[in-house]
């Protein structure tokens, strides 16, 4: 009997993939199961190459997002997985697919979006291919970097005894997600209506123009700190961290009175009736980065403004942990958005391999 | 006034890319121009970086594309434009975005075919992204290898009096696809007929699942022969040696009868009233190597079945010839598959940039 795709969630579907292939050229340094692959490059640097698709329906909704945003996005989302490396993003190859609704204004903006972002972020767009579509608009794109091979950071290293530190604050694109989904069907309901997105700013902007966590890789270098383990926040807290520990062959505890939440994203939350906690664990698509780090390096981010600990390493293999404000213990669980799980359009529906 | 994009060809969207994309990086050696981006790597070589995606219901028609032969001929047209720049593909990392009428086992065989075609070509699959899809099924594959500095074959490098060189045959995988679309009519019409597809085994694997031409390559280093200038025919003989000679600020001038187009290839197109010539000028999707030698060079390939000489490079920058069998002379158009001027499904829709 056929079974449906959607029934294979994405992690039993990844370990069907690794299991399925084995490298040959001795240029595959490491090959599917991080944030990017790392391949050979010069006696001193790794290179870096990750790959993600935007469809419309899924990630993004052309009614409220904006398409310069959403170029801009797709070049963050992309590079964002270089960082994760500890690595530093050079170049990217774009392939989009557009339908004929599209104008050629509206594609410019997308370009106009990706040329901005690349500039911001000193990387070179050298390439790609431009599509017909039968519906909608994808954009795929690859990135390419590299990375000092001292230097270099898998979601595999962490050991027993590490804090878990988070940059930035998490929900806030999720929550931007919502208000954005609330005005589109008040609006579809009553084309009278306008949309009412005023004092949202931050967290609409989270949602539709997110940023790559560059400064954090540059914070690095100057402390002189190396993370022992590294990934980018696009699933979630839960689901991210539990990939750290998984592939390091650990266990983790977070600490829910430590996990950093703006207050905007904080009573946006609560004005939907939602838990502000469950919103940082599982909203995803913030882009910033969780690592750990060795306790002997706390030093190094203590007071920083930066970087929040939110948990630390256990021996527990595969024991994934929640303590709650009550000093109640959970077990935490990858909710995430799990790409072949998750039906509504307003949540997201994918996951790098 | 908003422009559909479709009014704006793809050779008039690359250079405006082109113009408004500069390169920042010193490891960006060529960016957007030609079949890969060439970028640093070691003392003695390039690494090369190209992508390409293929939609369903622009590229492939799953009524008869069977699935394992797409993966394949994903993979092929990808690394495909690796040889092009007379390189070696290495890995390659894959996006796919899938709709909820696919089964498991439905990309299972996807995958399996891309593995074959991995396994073939000696290139490693390492790493991507999956993620749902509203509708339809997109794969979108960045292919990366490296190139000797002294081997590595742009497109702007033919010479006045350079001779123009095909691999293989031509047309072939066009006429499997007018095979595929006429018994798919019949069979829609009336579903108690069984689709005929006897005798035509040769144009229907070039369609369905055709070869990157890595032997070409391995040629040209045991023949220790270097193009002049190379490309990857996607779009049709006329469009691709246009490109070459434009590229390098030179004209072209083909010969009909010299056009290298196989029996099978050539009796279907009479059986269809189409022009055979017309077929393997327009037809595309080949994904035969079309390169340019010194004319001192031809002795290394005289005599060769695999290579076939088809014309030559002229000084007249921007003039581009077509001679019949009547020594009839016409101007030389790329009415290829022109991305946004193709508005019909079975006709491909795509462009290298």
């Amino acid at each position: 009997m056929a079974t449906n795709f959607d029934s294979l969630g994405e992690f039993g579907w990844i370990s069907r993939l690794q299991k399925a292939i084995q490298p040959t050229n001795k240029s595959t340094i490491y090959g599917i199961g991080d944030d990017a692959a790392v391949l050979a490059g010069t006696e001193e640097e790794y290179k870096l190459l990750a790959s993600d698709m935007l469809v419309e329906g899924v990630h993004f909704d052309v009614r409220y997002s904006p398409l310069k945003h959403l170029g801009y996005k797709a070049v963050v989302v992309n590079i964002s997985d270089i960082y994760a490396m500890n690595g530093q993003p050079e170049q990217i190859v774009v392939s989009l697919a557009i339908s004929s609704k599209y104008t050629v204004e509206a594609v410019e903006a997308i370009y106009e979006g990706m040329l901005l972002a690349c500039k911001i972020y000193g990387v070179d767009l050298v390439g790609g291919d431009t599509t017909t579509s039968p519906a909608g608009l994808s954009i795929s794109i690859a990135a390419y970097g590299s990375v000092k091979k001292d230097k270099i950071t898998y979601r595999n290293g962490a050991n027993s005894g590490d804090l878990v530190v988070v940059s930035g604050d998490l929900g806030g694109a999720y929550m931007g997600l919502q208000v954005l989904e609330r005005e589109k069907s008040v609006f579809l309901e009553n084309k009278e209506v306008q949309p009412d997105l005023s004092g949202h700013d931050y967290i609409l902007e989270r949602q539709l123009k997110p940023e790559a966590r560059k400064d954090v890789i540059e914070m690095f270098e100057k402390m002189e700190l190396k993370p022992t383990a590294m990934i980018d926040i696009s699933d979630g807290l839960a689901s991210e961290a539990i990939h750290i520990a998984a592939q390091s062959g650990m266990g983790v505890t977070l600490h829910e009175e430590k996990i950093p939440i703006d207050p905007s994203t904080y009573n946006t939350a609560r004005d939907f009736n939602l838990d502000p906690t469950v919103v940082a664990l599982n909203g995803g698509e913030d882009y910033e980065l969780l690592f750990t780090i060795s306790q002997s390096d706390y030093d190094k981010i203590k007071g920083s403004p930066h970087f929040t600990p939110v948990g630390y390493i256990t021996a527990d293999k595969e024991v994934y942990r929640f303590v709650d404000r009550q000093n109640g213990e959970h077990e935490l669980q990858a909710q995430g958005w799990d790409a072949f799980l998750s039906k509504n359009k307003d949540v997201k529906g994918d996951k790098e391999e």
